[in-house]
């Protein structure tokens, strides 16, 4: 009876490895093309933001001592000292029964602290002004600094940068955003039975699906995907196409090789390269477990299972925060999306691994039902059925019909 | 007391209108470049995927009733008759006391319908093996169309290409895919005050923020953003720009003209274009009141609040489901996610409105805290401190602390 040599480990002891291969180096990208990407520093702000006391309202700035006690029974009389144009500074000084016209985004003047709204005014005379309602100071008004102080830190490093901190590196005046690198995955499909999408595949031959799965899984990190193409079965072969591929990427992705024979070709390879170690082979989840990682200088080299399931649970799961490490991220809160739902049947788990199940999500009236969707690791159809997964873990026997789930959606 | 018209509707009939907008043409792409656009219409497989049956382990292929009865005590004994070559059709035909040597991948002869994995086998000599196991008939293999028969519905229109979804049209060999052209939507930035980025801002003015926040949010719907730079509040200047953007767009958003007598400029804009009409102005939101939704001819012309958490907040609870529409997006489980958390503290909230609080979520070991970012709605920092809104409806006081409350993640 062959058997091969399997160094299985956990999936948090796999996932632990990560920390072994350093973030890649940083570069500047121009503001505009700067969103998905990840901020390689903290940003100070070297301005107060805004560094102009700001109407958020139209209506009148005013000091808000000269409207206490003001309402509608009682109204403040006050004098129109004139008006703030937008986008200009004004040289205006107000007095306490003084007011001055203002705008959305206008410039409070000298002497003014809040603005009161126009709806709570009534002009009596082109000079003079009701207010029927009292402001307090600060209201209606953006402070100095109120949204950013200067030296303070706008944004911290090793965050993905989302719309808003585009915004705020827009308001800082950010031209070239310093972010890590994107990293450069080379994806490599193996297989004598795997055929190109091009070809019409004959009797016992199959077209090549992890190539495009890895792709698009790779593109919605917003790392680069490099196609190696098909590569046979083959020890020289392979080793060609990975030198090649690991002298220009940050990663490679090799899936296939499923059958014991293909995998000892992976082994070999790797182990043949200058400066490699095997860091596991085998991990105690299902599907997925012959996988591989290996270190080649300081590159992460990943075997892959070749059943397409697997392969796309392998790396959702596991080469993720690998990637997620190289690229510089390092938050924390972007990494563990998870939707509540209730488990639509019993499904059993083997003990002494992670089942991840693929799992349909519908919406109810009461919350989300996750639909178990079963079949075999080989068959696509089920991930294009599928919304998520489902982690069963290590020492649970199975969940039962009704239990509250996390479900890692994809 | 001067006061503007407002025909202010609920966030729910603002949203009703995207079905006024008709999807977008369709074009073709590759199928490397196919994930993330919308699949234009129904896929059928041409083909029985797959089409022979296949193994999904290293083992013998059999016929199941040939090891029925097979045990550790009592093992079958079966004659090798060959093995199966990768990726080739095989003549072998295999009778009931025989078995043929295959890989994972590897095609099945005729006469088996089941693979004996190799760790349930012992050889005995070139010729002969044990088997401890008995296996059912489709064991440890795919069965011809298992995956998808011929002529199925593989792949809906109206969807996300996901990687599966990629890795599907790949199995069909489908290497050109119909989709929706992607929306390419303008963006303008008005406002006297506002300079742009490039510039130091002299006193009263401010950088140009929402250009930014805008094309990121775009640019995460998988459309294109095209910016038409910063107009001053006058008439013609942004009648011009927005004649333009409107020629070359399939959607403009003009943000700024928080102050009335700016909004008054874009509903004239608006109005003078031929074939035009203001849908709505105001929604019972906070922040976002202040919204415009016009139709000029078949495509939707937003005024947005200028202040930048206004407007990230109604792109992304109201524009969103029209670029969706317009992209051709018919799936509504991507529209969906919501994260539960606890409210970390009491919220108070108007009546007659949706507010939208921006949150901070916080992982702790009983599920996710949303820890509420005050703030005024001019303030970028707040939505970068913030993780996603909580929506309190419009009958809603308010929210007591503790209460289990869904996040709309950004």
């Amino acid at each position: 009876m062959m058997k091969e040599f399997f160094k299985v480990i956990s999936i948090d002891e796999a996932i632990g490895y990560h920390a072994n291969f350093p973030p890649l180096q940083t570069e500047t990208v121009s503001l505009a093309n700067s969103t998905g990407r990840i901020l390689a520093g903290d940003i100070q702000s070297d301005i107060d933001l805004p560094d102009f006391a700001r109407s958020i309202m139209d209506g009148f700035a005013v000091k808000g001592s000269s409207t206490f006690g003001a309402s509608e029974g009682n109204p403040a009389y006050l004098n129109i000292k004139g008006s703030v144009a937008m986008g200009e500074s004004t040289e205006l000084t107000v007095g306490p029964t003084e007011a001055v016209r203002i705008s959305t985004g206008g410039m409070l003047p000298a002497g003014t602290d809040s603005v009161v709204m126009i709806e709570h005014t009534e002009a009596i005379d082109d000079d003079t002004i009701e207010v029927y309602r009292s402001v307090a100071p600060g209201q209606n008004m953006i402070e100095v600094g109120e949204d950013i102080k200067k030296a303070e830190t706008a944004l911290r490093g090793g965050r993905r940068i989302r719309p808003q901190e585009a915004g705020m590196l827009a308001a800082l005046g950010i031209q070239e955003v310093p972010v890590f690198k994107k990293p450069t995955i080379g994806i490599v499909s193996t297989g004598d039975e795997i055929v190109s999408v091009s070809q019409r595949p004959g009797p016992g031959q199959i077209r090549d699906i992890n190539t495009y799965t890895l792709m698009g899984l790779v593109r919605d990190l917003d790392a680069t995907g490099v196609s190696y193409g098909i590569v046979r079965d083959d020890y020289h072969d392979l080793q060609s196409v990975c030198t090649r591929a690991m002298s220009q990427c940050d990663m490679i992705l090799v899936s296939g090789g499923s059958s014991v024979g293909a995998r000892d070709f992976t082994i070999d390879v790797i182990t043949a390269m200058p400066d490699s170690e095997i860091l596991f082979h085998g991990v105690s989840i299902s599907p997925g477990k012959p996988t591989i990682l290996a270190r080649v200088q300081d590159k992460a080299f990943w075997g892959l299972p070749g059943h397409v399931v697997s392969a796309m649970v392998v790396f959702s799961r596991i080469v993720k925060p690998f990637i997620h490490r190289i690229s510089g991220l390092s938050d924390e809160t972007e990494k563990k999306i998870r939707l509540r739902a209730r488990l639509s049947r019993n499904l059993a788990s083997a003990q002494g691994r992670v089942d991840f199940v693929r799992v349909r999500l519908i919406h109810e009236k009461d919350g989300l039902r996750a639909e178990p969707i079963l079949g075999k690791s080989g068959l696509i159809n089920t991930m294009v059925k599928a919304d998520g997964l489902v982690a069963i873990g290590m020492n649970t026997e199975g969940l039962e019909k009704g239990t509250e789930i996390e479900v890692i959606p994809f």
